[in-house]
């Protein structure tokens, strides 16, 4: 366990991976066991880690995990492409965690001949990515806290920290960075429902990072843009087609449209791990539904009656008119969105 | 207790006040005995009954306890300017309240020389605004169901039914008139947070209703008015000024605003007594800030961290520009709004 304040979502220790239960936060820091790959993709379906940039880390440790267990005799085709169909399966919408389980199943492909050492070659891969995404998450907070204007009042959805991105954060990495140098004022947090995110992560972080924060339910974002001078939105994002229309949690598209109403700046920041470069627009991202019963109980009380119908839409996908920017690592974008690749 | 499989927000028997405790709603049928006009203003203050329309006929006939209790020789000028102003603050958002505790107010005033039967007096003129309040629900569906296009998707925002009017509704009188007209295919409805009245009233009045409904959270509003084809919103309304600046429960605003941007229409309905020609425009309608904790808490569970800041406007403003037409016993009016007093 980490003894520093912040709270990371995972940590890797003597060949088992150890996920925080972001469920049980703000008010229990709890880290589950991994010993298989199947465990990390059960943690990924249940929300125990979300956050596309850290779910991607997770699924890439995954891999390492599934050449641990096994006879190294079995390592064939088959198997490394049902283990990697599996952990990409466990959540559909973020791109990120296809990229990395790409990146981890070449190095099992061009490893073949080392069967023995392939798992010693996936940590040091996987640990090259967590690496790596740390300085890319660096990049961005730098580059979108050059964008925010002085004494700047911030509007967040959902959680995009520490606990989404495995270290530092996309959209708040942005609003804690711009904290240090002086150009936040105040934030407004969505609560986030049905998972609440915003209630017990993000403002969590942020009051970890001592920044000035309120929580707000989701409904009153649109009065609270107009009414307390929101500066800008920002927010993370779990997958984004080559044109920037792009996959959020559900709520995002609102914001959006409710920014651009407004005359507001709705800004979208991510690693460039989170372009999925195959597809042309937003209509191409599958849009995952999970359980309506997740939205009809709050801490396992129902809150509307039993027989009713409900659906639940985790993510929505932005066109990319709607937004201003979007900033990764290799620089802030705008609209029209024209990636380098 | 009603027999029916209606729930009425409030009874009147032997001289006594019953409101039914929606805060219990949908799992527990209790309603509370108002002795005094006090009990009434604790009941409004803590949300045990809520909707403009019927909060307005509660306050009535709180002015009705407030001439029973005490001695006859005790009334005068200032007890009734107190009872009045006492009941008006229980909900400063609400115009419907001031409307029906002044009409009690005046018929106190006209009858000071008829001391002994003004209980009686007070209480033949509620149940008169309670039989009107019933013929305006019904004009106001019927307007508002001939609004509606053959097979509408309809979305609502907090509880604009029984249980906010006291009877058949505004919005939801005219969603369940469509759908007896066979106009009404589904209709989604917002939770509402944080007191979750759709979730728990709405859905409880519509499933009654038989009429096929969906509970979503707030922050899936626009995607699925963008993506499952809405074809119109319709909500209550808590205030209007001249101008059509439309008051109503937190997250309106937002809706408003994903309409115009979608091209669906948005319709208020509300009784005349909701008008207030006093005021030009929504900038004057005072907005309740409630106890943040209400947000903090959802069923006595702490959702967010003990220290953390909140904000809790009860109310939001909509733009008349916003609001397609507002349906009034009177009839339809269309923005620009120019109401007849």
């Amino acid at each position: 366990m980490r003894k520093s304040k912040q709270i990371y979502p995972f940590f890797w220790e003597n060949n088992r991976f150890y996920i925080l239960d972001q469920r049980l936060l703000p008010n229990k820091i709890k880290y589950v066991e991994c010993k298989s790959y199947k465990d990390i993709v059960f943690c990924i379906k249940n929300m125990i880690i979300r956050g596309a940039p850290a779910i991607g880390l997770a699924g890439g440790y995954a891999l390492v995990l599934a050449f641990s267990e096994i006879n190294i005799k079995n390592i064939n085709f088959d198997y490394v492409e049902k283990v990697s169909e599996e952990i990409i399966a466990s959540r559909p919408t973020a791109y990120n965690l296809k990229y990395c389980v790409d990146i981890l199943k070449k190095e099992v492909f061009d490893n073949l001949d080392r069967k023995k050492k392939i798992f010693q070659i996936l940590l040091k891969r996987a640990n090259k990515l967590r690496r790596e995404n740390k300085e890319f998450m660096q990049k961005i907070s730098i580059f979108g806290a050059e964008l925010l204007r002085e004494n700047s009042v911030v509007l967040t959805h959902c959680n995009a920290g520490v606990l989404a991105c495995g270290d530092i954060g996309t959209a708040l990495g942005i609003i804690i960075e711009g904290f240090r140098r002086g150009k936040i004022k105040y934030v407004y947090v969505d609560e986030t429902r049905p998972y609440l995110q915003g209630a017990r992560l993000t403002i969590l972080e942020l009051m970890i990072s001592k920044v000035p924060c309120c929580l707000i339910t989701d409904n009153m974002a649109a009065f609270v843009i107009k009414e307390k001078k929101v500066d800008c939105v920002i927010v993370g994002a779990d997958r984004i087609a080559r044109n920037g229309d792009t996959a959020n949690k559900i709520g995002t598209y609102n914001l959006a449209v409710v920014c651009k109403q407004h005359k507001v700046p709705f800004y979208v920041a991510a690693p460039s791990s989170t372009i999925d470069y195959n597809i042309p627009t937003g209509k191409h991202i599958p849009i995952e539904y999970r359980d309506p019963e997740e939205l009809k109980y709050i801490n396992k009380n129902l809150i509307t009656h039993k027989n009713a119908q409900a659906i639940h839409p985790a993510f929505d996908v932005t066109d990319a008119k709607f937004i201003d920017a979007i900033i990764t690592e290799k620089g802030v974008f705008k609209y029209p969105y024209k990636f380098e690749i």
